[in-house]
Formats: structure tokens, sequence, C-alpha cells
């Protein structure tokens, strides 16, 4: 299936040509995100957490400590709403209810799992560090049997999703194009900076080039 | 009241130490942050909807089209969670397991209600184009009834919020600090571009200065 069914729970209702129901795009986007806001309820009470995903094949996964009530309240099997949003630009226009941003944003529903085994766990932590850090996992000391065992991955089946996204131009009304105001676009990326090494770093340990010019997953 | 008090809903479990809860801190996040994540429930199902959001005292605001699906359950008095999440950068470490992000998120509690009258609307509305952009509002045509008509504000009260912030070089055990790996921290943060100008401008309107050298809020 190369595209979710929307539903009364993912269509996009508000800017409908903007939504967007195909894998590769819903997947571009949680791919593209670096964190992830994760929606769940406790009886009537919502919470949001941002935490790192990452993805792989039709599973959103993400991960955190054995205690952390989020996990365990996923782990039970209730309903998650997974929102990865990225923002693109600032969308200034000729009147003030025509401003607008840029955006692509993501938003995965399903029921979240614990991985029970070792080797499930491990394979997936890695795949975090890789994709952020490609080659890295290979460099590090082998993980100890306590951190494994302290740590819990989440991994969510994508049961049902939807991607909405805005880009180009402020989309003003006819009768304002001859408002004598300036309209366009301020584009915004979250940006790499210059790495700080760490003062405890052992004398003559070089900084990896991946990270002197490092540039975020797409 | 300068601290908000700690519940089980909003106390920081997993790295105590990284949390907060004077209004201060707090608040600083909200208002450095571009977009906040909405949590709440219909029934069992959590959503989680990406919007852009301002507080002006107590209170946090966003909006949107008053057939909003969203806007129209919060409205109904459901409880909600709402999110900000600035990511200032990846902590690079020594073993797989410490590797880690600073960050600066905010959760707050509340219920949502709408805002009623036409006066309050505007004002509100105001405060979010001033937000982003000092003094535009005053250079665009006055809003159309219709247009007023068309958007909902949401103002919640924020009953409960708790901040999370990480910062600083990474966090490795004594043991490891001997690994020849590279430690250290890439900075992220969202960053402006050079302004693209609408082609639909009329000729001769200049850029002004403040989109020239855009600064997001802080």
């Amino acid at each position: 299936m190369d595209t979710f069914t929307p539903t009364p729970i993912s269509k996009v209702k508000r800017h409908p040509e903007r939504g967007a129901y195909d894998r590769d795009t819903v997947y571009a986007i949680l791919d593209a995100g670096l964190v992830c806001h994760v929606g769940y309820a406790l009886g009537d009470q919502p919470l949001v957490t941002p935490t790192i995903h990452w993805r792989e094949a039709d599973r959103l996964y993400w991960h955190g400590s054995a205690a952390s009530r989020m996990l365990e309240t996923l782990a039970a099997g209730v309903k998650a709403c997974v929102t990865v949003t990225i923002v693109d630009g600032l969308v200034v226009a000729r009147s003030a209810f025509t401003h607008s941003m840029n955006y692509r944003s993501a938003m995965v529903f399903g029921t979240a799992r614990l991985l029970e085994t070792r080797e499930a766990k491990l394979q997936a932590l890695q795949h975090l560090i890789d994709r952020l850090y490609p080659g890295r996992w290979a460099n590090l000391r082998a993980p100890l049997e306590k951190e494994i065992k302290a740590t819990s991955v989440i991994a969510m089946p994508i049961a049902e999703a939807s991607a909405k996204i805005r880009k180009g131009p402020p989309l003003d009304y006819d009768y304002d194009m001859g408002e004598k105001v300036w309209g366009g676009v301020i584009p915004l990326a979250l940006t790499p900076g210059a790495p700080v090494a760490d003062p405890k770093n052992l004398p003559g340990i070089a900084m990896p080039e991946m990270f002197a010019r490092y540039a975020l997953p797409r």
C-alpha cells in the first residue's frame, strides 16, 4: 500500500490542498525531522512529550528510560499520535490575515509496542546513532548490559498518517495586490553551527570530518 | 505566584535536575519558540496539532479557522497540553548511550477558551503579528469583518507548567574518559535565510529593514 487512506482522524480538513497521504511524502518528513512530539492520554489528560525519533520501513521508533511514564503508558497499549513539524519559513503578506508559515508536518497514528529482545533494542539504537552520525556506532565501545536494560525502545507500526505542507509565496487576495506593502518569504532552517569540542577530550583526538561539516538528516 | 507547583502530571521525573517550574523560565521558552504542539483527545484518540502561538501574561494563545476541529474540540472545554520545544544542539559523546541533545522545552496545561468579542480577537491577533514583525500591524490595511469572523482565537490560562532544559557538553562516565573518541556539541539553531521577495510585489516597494536582517523572537 503506497498511500494511507484518510479517515476522519487523519484527513486534512483545513486547506485540504495542502494534505498528502502517500508514504513517500509522509516518510520524507519523518526522516527529515530531528524531533517528534508524542501525544497520548492518561485518562482525560493529554500529554505531549518531545523526543528524538527514527523510522524503519513502516515503523516509527523512539526511546527513553525504562522508568519513563510516557513509555510505560504507551507500552500498555494506549493510542498515540506522533507529530513531526519542520518549519521552512515565515510568509509575510499584504494583509494581517494572509500572513502564514511555510512548513512540512506529518501526523502518524498507531499503538506503540516495546521492543522485547536485547537484539532488537540494540539494532534499533544503532539505527538511531547511525541516522544522525553515519558509521559512528561501529567506532564506539560495546554497550553495557546495564545500559541496554535501562533503555526502553518503542516501535510503533504506522497505522494511519497524513502530511500537510505549505510552501511558496504569500497568497494574497486580488483586491490587496495594490497595497503598497512588501510581501515575501523569510526562509528558516535548523542550521548547525561550529562544533564545540568537549574540554575533556583526550589530547590529540581530532574532530571527525563528519562533525566539522555536519549535515542534518534529510 | 512566581513558580508553578509541580503535580504528578507536570513534574519532571526523568533527569529532575533538568526541570524548572518558575514562570520566568517557562515563559522564556514559550516566547522563544516559534511553534507549539497542541495535544488534546477526541475520546481515547490523542491528537497533536502544530501551530503558531503567542503569550500574554499567564495566557497562551493560538488561532485557526473558525471551522477547525481542533479549536471546536478545545473550545468545548477539554483539557489541553501544549508543548514548545527548542532544539539547541546535538551532544556527541564517548559511548552510544550518553549521546544526547541540548534543548529547552516547556509543557503547559490548561483548558482552552475561545475569545468571544471582536475587540479581544483583534487585539490578540495584533499581538501575534507584532510578536513576529514589530510594528507591522499598523502598516497593514484594516482587517475585514469577514476575516475576523472566519478566525477563532484560543486563550488558554496556564494552570500548570514545567520546563526541561539540557545544555552543555556530553556527560560521560569516568570509566569512558580514556576512550579515544571525540566528544562535543554541534550547536543547532533555527536560522533565517535571505528573504525571497514575492514576484508580485509592486514596483518600487522596498524590503523593510526588519526583514533584511530578520531576527526571530527570543
